[in-house]
């Protein structure tokens, strides 16, 4: 059975906090703490790109669980902040990592619903092609298109990637899907000339609606109940969309964790980063993941140890 | 089984000729027959975007084939020239063509290999999340980032679009595949600052050397000998290109089409685009496509009757 049998993550040190900017976007300490949530984001250096965000991630999983590169025969990378739009990212980390030449390699175009998105992509594409051993990351740097003067996407985005080792005896087998797309309604969240733009209400209102219908609609394809699920891994987007989603819901909130006060929204990477913190930890054995945005997109499965 | 049940295209009418360029790089009537093979190459409108191209493709798809909407649970855009990098360009067109919410959406990177990479990503997809009709686009418009200056790229390149309709009662059933990366030689074809450059000799001699090696691999995989495959569509780099690789692998010429003298190297729609112009035959029974560039990367399948 395919699943992740490991992860690891990279958040950058250095951190803008968003109380230096109470003044300048007019915001008071509980906007901040329980509105919004992040206290402070990440921030790549400069000359980091994102396939070296991708790599540092690597570094760590390999501080984790001996990899055989000479095994590795996919790697996929989930970013819209690519290193350059020609060629693949994926094929960049490659490279870098110096991987086999039979290793298949792209790139999934995906915001905050990609993690979920490449776990089916890498699990179905993995079984259809007989691999044993493949790696997805996510890394998607939005300091690499905020604008600073932008109260609605400064203070929320961090920087940071992970890496899932995908293969045979996992820590976490993956269940069925759901999936879903309002592309429609793409404008709300969009980069234009380099410059991110996000109608934050409108991204808000969408979560608010659709997450709370598709996870009954989820548990149901997994012949699972609310009850039976110990762990809510909801995108981190900010602290009162995970608190809505989970009061419509119903959830006991202490099943529903809120932890990027300290690095902000990562995109594809919240998930990830939330999940290995809890990968360990022999009381959860069945775990929801959703994530939601950017498209507008979302997608949510079942973890189950 | 999941396969290829229909495929359609768009080439943008506007063609830019090569032989009006003769002076301005000197070249000569042989070169632009026989060593590239390219006499003109098509070109988009400037107000026309990639998602546009993939509606083009789509309204000469149901042109072919009656397609109930309601019933596409993917959508898939092969490109590396995005409309913008968020969101995806897949969401673009789900909005354009008014696809249902519960419908799949995302891009693959990927470039010259992207249509065969595809197959298989939409392929397993499908299975796995137990889909029935999926729709797989390719979109590469080079005309938005080629430097009219560059004799390299710019007498190559052409605008196209292709969509494959997926699902079970196929016209084409799909083969096992083979897959390659060598992205320490990502630098040899990549768009920097908007523009596109390419080490023309190099991206030759990689797929000179390994798709030769490739094909065997590719047919061993597929218990077929050579003689069993009626077809083989290589991605259409130049004909130099495909005739070495012709050559080199002792195939009979008139089982190699060249085709692309009107319109050029359209990228990951030039393999689609072949396809569409022989799945009706009913010679072909066995036909092998083989796609390599962007990465660098290649894939190749077997697709049968």
């Amino acid at each position: 059975m395919i699943g992740i049998k490991e992860i690891a993550s990279y958040i950058p040190k250095k951190r803008n906090s968003n109380s230096d900017l109470k003044d300048k976007f007019d915001m008071d300490d509980l906007f901040i703490t329980d509105k919004i949530g992040i206290k402070s984001v990440s921030v790549k250096n400069l000359d980091q790109d994102t396939s070296d965000l991708c790599v540092e991630a690597f570094r760590n999983l390999e501080k984790k669980v001996s990899i055989e590169k000479s095994k590795i025969e996919c790697l996929f990378v989930v970013t819209q902040n690519p290193d350059y739009n020609i060629p693949h990212t994926s094929a960049i980390v490659h490279g870098k990592l110096d991987m086999p030449e039979n290793c298949a390699c792209f790139d999934i175009s995906l915001g905050c619903s990609g993690y979920v998105y490449g776990l089916s992509v890498i699990k179905s594409f993995m079984i259809q092609n007989e691999m044993k051993q493949g790696l997805l990351f996510t890394a998607d740097p939005y300091s690499k298109v905020i604008n600073k003067e932008d109260k609605n996407t400064s203070i929320l985005f961090g920087d940071g990637a992970s890496v899932s080792f995908i293969g045979n005896n996992p820590k976490l087998e993956i269940g069925s899907f759901t999936f879903g797309t309002i592309g429609k309604e793409f404008e709300n969240l969009i980069c234009k000339d380099n410059i991110l733009a996000m109608n934050g209400r409108a991204i808000f209102n969408f979560a608010a609606k659709k997450i709370p219908k598709d996870i009954p609609e989820l548990l149901q394809r997994n012949n699972l109940s609310k009850d039976d699920i110990d762990l809510f891994i909801f995108h981190q987007g900010s602290k009162y969309i995970v608190d809505t989603i989970t009061k419509r819901l119903k959830l006991d909130k202490s099943k529903v964790p809120f932890k990027v006060e300290e690095y902000g929204n990562t995109i594809s990477s919240s998930i990830p980063i939330l999940l290995e913190s809890e990968i360990d930890n022999p009381k959860l054995k069945k775990i929801v993941v959703s994530g939601f945005g950017v498209g507008l997109s979302w997608s949510s499965s079942v973890l189950f140890k």
